[in-house]
């Protein structure tokens, strides 16, 4: 590659076989090139950087699906079945996740791959667990270079779990190329389990568990309907649709994916699929630009002095943010 | 003061006579203070700062309302309505905008006073139009501090009106205690025009124009309900009201502002409402300090060299955005 980032990093041999492992679709290059992605060791750090830059050229060609919804929903159930839909089409499926709790719980989302048995054993499936990394930051950040690892490999769709603590979805949304969110079939009250801004994050709504209740899952679709109603969509050239499905009898997943395929076709037509990526990945750089300048300046003897007590008097009202900030940016040379 | 800002900033004998008079609860001190918040010129600006630390003491004494809804829905009619009742009660109003179009469209909100004819006129009032300062940022921030100057000038009541371009929603929900919108009482798909996240910020919807269909009000008000069911509250300790109302009639208004009077008392009991304030501002300084550090960032002549190639690269999927993160952030001594 001869790009602004010329010279490439140097590979040493071992880096270069993780390379072209990943490049041959075999999986344990793949999850050894995870754990460097996944590492904090600065050694590991720039060897990540370096294997994901050999492997930038044969990234983005798979479609990427977030997937998202309470505790309860089914996720692991809609995703083997999903999955395994897929695999039965040919196409080869990586499940990750992005759990910023699961440093605190010691690792629970997908951790325990039983939860997706089937999945799981078959050699076109890959999954991986959410990385322990501590901030929600930390998490997405390896989340989305494991994705793009993940389409080197050759993988033809990358699904993104999300358990939906604090911004997660938001950082799965700001990941994937569609976001679909699960619901139970509750009526009334139980829907308020919804939380803030995660129905206007969806391009997709699936109110899961429909052999339960049908007619409550069809009451539950009407009221879904009802509420996205009350929003401007996303997008002019697409109407979030709400599917019911039955992930435990695999009943409503192949037309689930047909929705994928035409949100997919609908956003390539308008041109919106290749902006959307476009604007996520120059969303990311500053998001890392952004975190990267805070970081300096937190470290800054100065700034570090005098920031406890600025902060308290901002938050008494005893002095101005402004001249909070101006004090505290002085110190930028 | 002899807080951590000390030693105080001086102020001129002229800057002295403004704080004076601000404090004295004269408009026009008030009125020469906010043209030196709204002034981009460097000297100005220090001049504001001095100023506004002398006033900051006598700060924090208004409720702040915050009101939005999209053109036509009779904000200016609301506002006026409810302005001439809080000062009918003995209270004294200022009214504020953000409007970040009004650089480009030469003014438009509240640039025309006979929109609020009885409320310009009366001495208990005070309207200033939006800054017409570029950016959002620069819109909002100059809002901000104006409120602060009208606090300290005696105001009971500061509204801040926003045309809802932008995220201007979210700037005046984040610098005010209660946000409200206002509905027009149109059925249906006529509602889709709430744009996304802004039902979320809402402390309290109103369907306005009531007077012209009680019945579209009445359903549209059932609409909202069952839309705010579906989100989890903001607030254990508040459900969102939804209220009809008629300002060109003046029917309703005492009902409203009871209304924001019940919500302040429950956050203040809940101890919410201080804590509102305290995040209110401290997020504020670290809005400034952010964009103070970008700005820096990227005025730095290396950075301004690298930054279009590497955000082409990006886009384009030739460089990860971390490896351009990291060669950008390298220029940081």
């Amino acid at each position: 590659m001869n790009g602004p980032l010329a010279p490439q990093p140097q590979l040493d041999a071992a880096d270069r076989a993780l390379v072209d492992g990943v490049l041959a679709r075999q999986l344990r290059p793949l999850a050894k090139t995870i754990t460097l992605i996944e590492s904090r060791r600065a050694d590991h750090q720039a060897r990540a950087q370096a294997v994901l830059e050999a492997l930038l050229p044969h990234t983005g060609g798979a479609m990427r699906v977030g997937i998202s919804g309470v505790p309860g929903v089914g996720k692991s159930t809609f995703i083997e079945a999903l999955g395994l839909h897929l695999i039965g089409q040919g196409l080869r499926v990586a499940v990750l996740a992005v759990d910023p709790s699961s440093s605190v719980s010691g690792g629970s989302i997908l951790g325990d791959k039983t939860r997706m048995e089937g999945l799981s054993q078959n050699p076109a499936a890959f999954i991986r667990p959410s990385p322990s990394a501590g901030s929600l930051g930390g998490v997405a950040e390896k989340t989305r270079e494991t994705l793009l690892a993940c389409e080197a490999a050759g993988f033809d769709v990358v699904i993104v779990e999300t358990v939906g603590v604090g911004q997660s979805e938001t950082a799965v949304a700001n990941m994937t190329d569609i976001f679909c969110l699960l619901q139970l079939p509750n009526a009334g009250d139980d829907l308020q389990g919804i939380k803030k801004g995660i129905v206007e994050l969806a391009d997709l709504i699936v109110v899961n568990k429909a052999d339960i209740d049908a007619a409550a899952a069809t009451r539950a679709q009407a009221q879904l309907k009802a509420a996205l109603h009350m929003l401007r969509p996303a997008s002019p050239n697409w109407t979030v649709p709400v599917l019911t499905l039955s992930a435990l009898r695999h009943d409503g997943v192949e037309r689930f994916w047909q929705t994928v395929c035409d949100y997919r076709v609908a956003m390539e037509n308008s041109g919106e699929f290749a902006g959307k990526r476009r604007r996520q990945a120059l969303a990311w750089m500053w998001d890392l630009i952004d975190a990267g300048l805070r970081q300096h300046f937190r470290q800054h003897p100065a700034v570090r002095g005098e920031l406890p007590a600025l902060s308290r008097a901002v938050e008494r009202g005893e002095a101005t943010p402004a001249a909070a900030a101006l004090r505290l940016l002085r110190h930028l040379n």
